[in-house]
């Protein structure tokens, strides 16, 4: 039987509670979790969220790690009473649901679902989209996000353009680069993908001359960085035809305000930036993994190098 | 220069006169497509659908393959003076229309899009979705179209179950079968696809008891055919929260009559049999392949065999 404390704040418990029971028994692991201290050298994890009240890592003599339920450990790697070996989480469920966003309403637009989802009238308008072969859609931004969206479309057989600022090559992915290797990637883009990082050079970066370069009509998501659009040169594309509608996740100031335009601009899609989040089921796997790994003397996954501080 | 006669009702050839041309020209085939007979001694192909005014095929005496845009021959196969080739119609467009059909709606209720795509006023509601991997999908039938979305579910990291009539092995899919495998996969399904052929086993098989052994809120995808499904029974169960939502594609009546309760259920969609349709582009790639072939002495695809009728 292993004893885990899970300090956390009081709402995390409540969600990761039957996610984690459930994830130790499948890892199959004998596990009692409190979250209450009681005796601190009867505990052999402590799974860790900053706002838990938890500070002094001293009195937990018998811990053989403490398990961060966030990738970013800032706040605790440099905590001078903490000398167990310390992992951060890498949640696999990041590029999987962005995956999953990315990929679902890119099909959506591609087969124009919107039109039956909303309607309220009977309407029996046979128009056959092309098939995914037929469509071009354009990922910019190249990294683990960017190429798993990417593998991910032409696994459905979409043609797929990448763009990225500096060379990447993505087996089965058509990829430019560069500034001047932006242009003819818009040129061809039914659907545009915003997956890059939020950087001087990308700041922007969806302008009114950029919205220029793209077919009449094509669809622009953007689960990436808010900043990465600008806003004025989105909605005057979206009110002239050159962009049919734009799904976006992700806003300069969140939650986006109930005035902005966004919310009711009849060709806006607004989600509440959920495309990538990190799910309890997932980051319990990998707790659940990492107790299994220690019981049975592996290495530890993710474990913190605390001179590096990640 | 090959000489092709494009025979079929006047509304098609608007459709196929782009697709056929940029196919062909693909395929490195130089053509001359003429919709008006001329000299048929000098028609080297006849690309065919009936109601083109076209039931004679004894002048076509060049004539080296007669390409049928219709997987269904049953109406020309017997004609006494089709003495030329004939080749059926086998579009991958079909299957791969309906891939993209069932994956996008799956992915589509999976992350709960209608709340965001329909929504008229703002509402910043972060519930994040469970990944793909933690929500199970049944298909139900087994064949070309099940297999190929099975597999797809399956590649987005679905948990995917699979039923049939008799047993069938598909890999990465939980295959059951029987009337008594139907059971533990209609119980476990979050979302549940119909692509069973219609056969007097399978008429209504949807009905209120096979509905109540869903899980409660669960969603039916029906792309397959409309007489699957108990129409009575899927309302009943929609209004009793069994079932969280219906999207259905086909119809026992179609066009689906406007009075139809489906039209204006809260919680059914309608889509306008669109999930699998011959398109224009990818049919239009198969009769250029089959041009290409014949002009190299190469055995044609889909020929069919006139004894057996198909």
């Amino acid at each position: 039987m292993v004893r885990i404390l899970f300090s956390a704040p009081p709402g995390l418990w409540a969600e990761y509670r039957a996610p984690l029971t459930r994830a130790l028994d499948e890892a199959g692991i004998k596990a009692e979790i409190v979250t209450g201290t009681g005796d601190p050298a009867a505990i052999d994890y402590v799974v860790f969220a900053p706002g838990g009240g938890l500070s002094d890592f001293t009195p937990f003599t018998g811990a053989k790690a403490v398990l961060s339920l966030w990738a970013g450990v800032e706040t605790v790697v440099g905590n001078p009473t903490l000398t167990q070996p310390l992992c951060r989480m890498v949640d696999a469920g990041l590029e999987e649901g962005m995956v999953e966003w990315v990929t679902g309403h890119v099909l959506r637009h591609h087969l124009g679902f919107d039109r039956d989802i909303c309607a309220t009238e009977p309407h029996w308008d046979q128009r056959v989209p092309p098939l995914a072969r037929d469509r071009t859609v354009a990922v910019l931004g190249l990294g683990a996000l960017g190429r798993a969206c990417a593998e991910a479309l032409a696994a459905l057989r979409f043609r797929v353009l990448g763009w990225s600022r500096n060379p990447r090559a993505v087996p089965g992915i058509d990829c430019h680069h560069g500034a001047e290797g932006l242009r003819p990637v818009l040129e061809q883009a039914g659907i545009v993908v915003l997956l890059l990082p939020r950087t001087p050079e990308t700041e922007g970066l969806i302008d009114a001359e950029r919205l220029s370069w793209l077919p009449e009509g094509a669809v622009l998501l953007n689960p990436g960085r808010g900043a990465l659009i600008d806003e004025a040169a989105v909605l005057a594309a979206l009110d002239a035809g050159r962009l049919g509608h734009a799904t976006l996740d992700v806003f300069r100031t969140e939650p986006l305000p109930p005035d902005h335009p966004f919310w009711r601009h009849p060709r806006v899609t607004v989600t509440p930036h959920v495309a990538s989040e990190t799910r309890p089921a997932s980051a319990a796997r990998v707790i659940a993994e990492n107790v299994r790994r220690a019981e049975a003397g592996e290495p530890l996954l993710f474990r913190v190098d605390r001179a590096r501080g990640y």
